[in-house]
C-alpha cells in the first residue's frame, strides 16, 4: 500500500493518486449519514483518551488507513482535513476499526501536541457537565 | 424539546418525572445536527475503552445528566433507548463532558457487562481495518 504522494500542498492526496481504492468489503459495512458521512472517535492510542471527534466520509477513511495520518472531512468548509497540517499536530494513526453497525470509526491514533484547537489536549477537557452519579447500588433504577 | 411520552415501554422516565429541565446555559451550548442530535460517545470511566456511540437530543441528555442512567435516542426506532433496559447491561454515568464546539458528548460510564448487542464488551471489537501505521519518524509527511 502506499505511502506514495504528498509533494505539493497539505492536501495533496487525492484519488487520482496511485492509492488503492477503499476495500469492497469495507465499502459494503458503511452505514453513512445524508450527508454521506460516519462519526469518527479518535483516541489516544496508549492513555486511552478521547481526543475528540471528527467526520469521514469514503474517501477520508481511505486515506486514513493507506496513510498512516488520520483524515477528516470538515462539514462546515465541506473540504478534507489532515489532522496538523495547519496546527502542525498531527495524528499518526495506529488502528483503525469500525463498529458493529459500520456507521461509527474508532481512530486510535498518537497525538502530536493538542488535539483542540483550543490548545487543550482534548476537546472534551473543559467541557464537563453538572450531572448525577449513576448509583448501582440503587438497582435498576438511578 | 418535546418528546414527552414513552409511558408503556422499559422507558418510562419522561419530563412530567421531577427532574429539572436541561440547564439554559447548557442548552445555549449545544450545536445538534439536522435531526436534533449529538453524538454521543460511550467511554468505560476506568479502562477507557472507548464503548460505543449512540445518540442524544436534548431530552436524552437531559435525563443521562439527571438519572446516571446513560440515555440515548434511537434514530432508527426514534425513541429513547435507557442502555440496559432490555440487555440487562446499564451504563451508570460517572461523567459527561461536551465537547469544544458544543457538538458532541462524551458519557464516562461504568458499563455493566457488555456495551455491544452482539454480547461483545465494546462495539469496535471485531471491527479492526487494515491500514497502515502513520510513522513519525517519516517527518511531516506519512
Amino acid at each position: 500500500m502506499g505511502r506514495v504522494t504528498d509533494q505539493a500542498g497539505p492536501d495533496a492526496l487525492d484519488s487520482r493518486d496511485s492509492l488503492d481504492a477503499l476495500d469492497p468489503a469495507i465499502l459494503a459495512r458503511l452505514k453513512r449519514d445524508a450527508a454521506g458521512l460516519l462519526p469518527a472517535v479518535a483516541q489516544q492510542w496508549d492513555t486511552g483518551e478521547v481526543l475528540m471527534l471528527g467526520w469521514m466520509d469514503d474517501e477520508a477513511l481511505r486515506r486514513t488507513l493507506t496513510t498512516g495520518r488520520a483524515t477528516y472531512f470538515s462539514r462546515s468548509r465541506q473540504e478534507y482535513w489532515r489532522k496538523g497540517d495547519t496546527s502542525g499536530h498531527p495524528q499518526w494513526v495506529r488502528e483503525v476499526r469500525l463498529d458493529c453497525d459500520g456507521d461509527t470509526v474508532l481512530v486510535k491514533v498518537d497525538q502530536v501536541g493538542p488535539a483542540c484547537h483550543t490548545g487543550s489536549r482534548t476537546c472534551f477537557e473543559d467541557g464537563l457537565l453538572a450531572s448525577v452519579t449513576g448509583d448501582p447500588a440503587a438497582g435498576g433504577e438511578a
